[in-house]
């Protein structure tokens, strides 16, 4: 920790900073600068307490932390790229993976079609929510186990494995016993005890960046998963908060390649809801193919305006099978396959 | 629903929007303005399947929804404003509620002394984290049941009603048993599981807003709470996320009154999450009040340096007594007792 | 400056760091901490070249300043409260100041009745724009030098001296000849050679706040109008740009409480910028006032619908007379007159 | 325009609006609503005085406009890709251009040695800033007019067109004299008044996106130059500000592809002020291209640590001939040369 104290304060004051600093078991250090004194804490930050309430104390101008708060997750931890097994399908390799399916399981139908669908134009892993979190209460809230039933059934009709969201604490263990990987969503992506609980199932999870969280933020919430001994995490950018509304979330491509430098572990983007437009969709894959990004997840619906629920941002299977002919060449140029 | 059709379309396409919206069962009304058509669909927007999604199809350029999508937490459906009783408290009537407390139950030692200081300053409710969310795994937690059950010897000890945090679904009959008001945070302000379970305790309930949470989320929220029979509900605007990096989140005061125009329930402020800085809290308190706020939720520590959580912002014993006296002419200009 | 190095890096990259720093003309300080090697860089970091830079070395991972940048408008220069003398009236002091007036200047008839209503009901100052910057380019432009000859004219009539926007190098005469305070906008609030013309003329200056700029770059942009020699500023907060969009901009009180403790300078507050909604501003001017404001800026017109800009801001004659009535217990709640 | 009013108002009240509509020139047109009524406006919303100021009436909840407030810059009114010529160089046809340059000059021998590594490198438009828009009055301000005559010199030896800020009214002639293309920064990017000037010399403009503009007001501002009869605009991308701090800025991809949906006119990103880090410079312009960038803008400097201005984003020379080596495959993926 680095503690900048103001200008011009009696040496009583400064003392009973370094007091405070030896009694909170840090080493302090001192640096006489030309208007201010600083002083450097030695000390580990991520296991005793914090001196960043120092701050609180009159003779304190600035406290500036020095390591970086995460460990598991991060790439100083693990050089090595990390990469996730989902059935026959690798995450994080050297293949492109992408997830495509419905925003919401619908009916029997709507997912067998679109799962054969974007199979059938180079899909690897089917996504599909069957508990829906939104906005307003009555909006539709997801089939629920009947949705993972479908998705299992379609899973054994394709050999997909499948993509779900996790939002209950309560239905973990139902979710777990259906799905290939659990999604954690951009409003539960700070909910630590769904993070936890996830964790202990084993299963590989999908984390979402939350709304308005910093990578730091993010990359810790990632570390409630590994430091509870799962390592099978992948990160997804989905767009984030911002003044700009002509889309309905800002898409930040630029999380792919900073998650990359400082982790680990795959980066997926999620460019379906980053824009909630279906018309930028494919665009915004090659981005994210051109950035790095290990995965994608698509949202595609046989008739995006009679859908369920996000309409607006899935694409028709035509417009899906165009997308994936097109991406060809930038997943080429990104030396993949 | 206001549909917008991009100039210079076909017939047959403006045909297929019309027949389109009659099909999702709105009747369309036609509007032809000087460079496009305008399509008012009229139908409970509420209740039936949205017409956003049309803004797929390549003719439409915007769609727009004309109701509100709130209706129990909203003024026109109550003009008067709401109140709650908490033993002998009433939040949202015309004496103005203070809750204050450590933001870290510690020990019984900490949490007792500071009970009797906040309770002769003039608070009228106890506030203390027992589970505590916290951006990093390797933070306090809390102490968990154990700081429950201190909670509740303080309530014993001095009268005062006590407020904590509710994180888990799988911890709302424990919480519910000691706290009189269940606090749910930021990061869980769209977690609509543990909404809809702490609805159900019929325990009044504080909702903090989401980090990056427009009013009208926040309001939909609200209405988890009320659509599950709970009409106990308060709303806490505890600072948004921003550009703004001197504070740690911006505390948007102007929520109070647009709130309380929009909605009858009670609105609470809290200055001391909603800057992170123990300097500023007593200076906006005094804007919370001016503004409108029926109760404040201040955070307060013996000794805010050696805090387990968040001491940057919680304010001293003498701080606080000094924030209360120097509060009580805004009270009166806002007229409240 | 302090400089972190990255963990495990070898003797020879830490000496490069030491050898440049040195070069650089800082006094170079080690610290060895428990994963990270820390360097204590001292030396004034207004005046010499920054050490920043040197984050695009690869052995070094963070840099931070320890210096505040801002120097003569900051507290620690000047720590009593400066006053503002325009006329008879004084910005800063005891006195609560209401700047009341049209949005735009439309015409001798409009200006001449708000000018007498506002003074009627309290206000001390004139505001009226002549020169507008509009979003688009088909929007009212502002009258021009026929909207000063008229604010003259007001001003001849009422005694208010009044304040208007400066908005080109081009016109900094032509303004400054009629007007008594200065308006900066906030689209100009880092225009750099606007603030240094206006500085030039001596005349006292509003800087508003940029739409996105943080509380450190708005005090160092006062900082160009004190180091042009001008002493005559105030800062005006009128909402920042955020997510929410209920109202216009999100208006940003507790930089009230901050920009008075970090600066010595007289604090402004614009509410009808702020919030676009003239329903809010009456409430929000209670909170301003409340926080410590030493003056309010008001867009007052005869007929808000008919306003050739910004009418939805705007408040009636009576809507002010009111707001100023209801704003007196506030005002002697804050200590002021 | 859309107004919607309130639920349960009065027929008179109904009346009341209908009448100012009226006044206003536009032809009322009512919706009988589930709940509320709706009036659809009729008029041309871009030369008619605004209904949005109705929302100060009580009865009214909302308005809402219908047409796209830009014209000439929209692909509406011009279907083809427009194309920028300067010297040899076109911007916005098949080929990608690239602009590189220090961010500063600074000396002969920096720019000489800059221009010719970047030319040979593959660049074909020199950039380099004489006039330096600075958050700090104590920062480097540029060389001024002798920085201007270094580019031209520059240009001699190379035959590269250059590109460098106009940052003042006053500068426009003498910066009009030496550069190709002017660029207008981020911080002047809504100073409409120095957007007429430009454009008023009918050189090619560069026009940056404001820190915090939405891509309407983006759009608007170019509208600006077009309307001033100046058909020679790009648009560029530099990055937005948001609550993340891990980057200076957040370079906003996405705007890519939705400008080029919306205008005609070519988009240029700048991936080193919109992330502020060299480390990242080559991924984003790989994402640039990916998603449909006409050019590039890329600071490199002989060595960045000793830049005088933004030295951390700055790529080296042999970063940029790796960049421009490594790009190639994006460019032929998109279908560029």
């Amino acid at each position: 920790m680095i503690i900048v104290l103001k200008p011009n304060i009696k040496k009583s004051e400064e003392t009973a900073v370094l007091k405070e600093i030896r009694k909170l078991g840090y080493r302090p250090h001192i640096i006489r600068g030309v208007e201010r004194v600083v002083i450097g804490a030695v000390g580990d930050e991520r296991t005793q307490h914090t001196l960043e309430t120092l701050i609180t104390w009159p003779q304190v101008e600035k406290v500036m932390p020095v390591q970086k708060r995460y460990k598991l997750v991060s790439r100083e931890a693990h050089p090595r790229n990390s990469t996730i097994r989902v059935g026959d399908v690798v995450i994080g390799g050297r293949k492109l993976v992408v997830m495509a399916g419905p925003c919401s399981v619908e009916s029997e139908k709507q997912l067998m079609q679109t799962a054969k669908a974007v199979k059938k134009a180079g899909a690897q892993i089917l996504r599909g929510g069957a508990f829906k979190p939104r906005t307003s209460p009555y909006d539709f809230q997801g089939l629920g186990e009947k949705g993972l039933k479908l998705l299992a059934k379609a899973r054994a009709e394709t050999g997909m494995p499948v993509i779900t969201e996790l939002l209950s604490e309560e239905h973990v263990d139902l979710v777990a016993e259906y799905a290939d990987i659990l999604q954690i969503g951009t409003r539960n992506a700070q909910n630590f005890q769904l993070l936890i609980a996830a964790a202990k199932t084993g299963k590989p999870i999908l984390l979402k960046r939350g709304m308005s969280m910093r990578i730091e933020e993010w990359l810790l919430a990632g570390e409630y998963i590994l430091a509870n001994e799962n390592p099978n995490l992948m990160f997804c950018e989905r767009g984030i908060r911002t003044f700009e509304n002509y889309t309905r979330n800002t898409l930040d491509l630029s999380a792919v390649p900073i998650v990359k430098e400082e982790s680990h572990l795959p980066v997926v983007v999620d460019p379906s809801q980053g824009c909630g437009r279906a018309s930028l969709v494919a665009t915004l894959c090659r981005g994210a193919v051109a950035l790095g990004a290990d995965a994608l997840l698509i949202e595609v619906h046989p008739n995006p305006a009679e859908a369920w629920s996000d309409g607006a941002q899935q694409v028709t299977f035509d417009g899906f099978a165009k997308l994936m002919r097109d991406l060809r060449p930038f997943i080429e140029a990104a030396g993949r396959e």
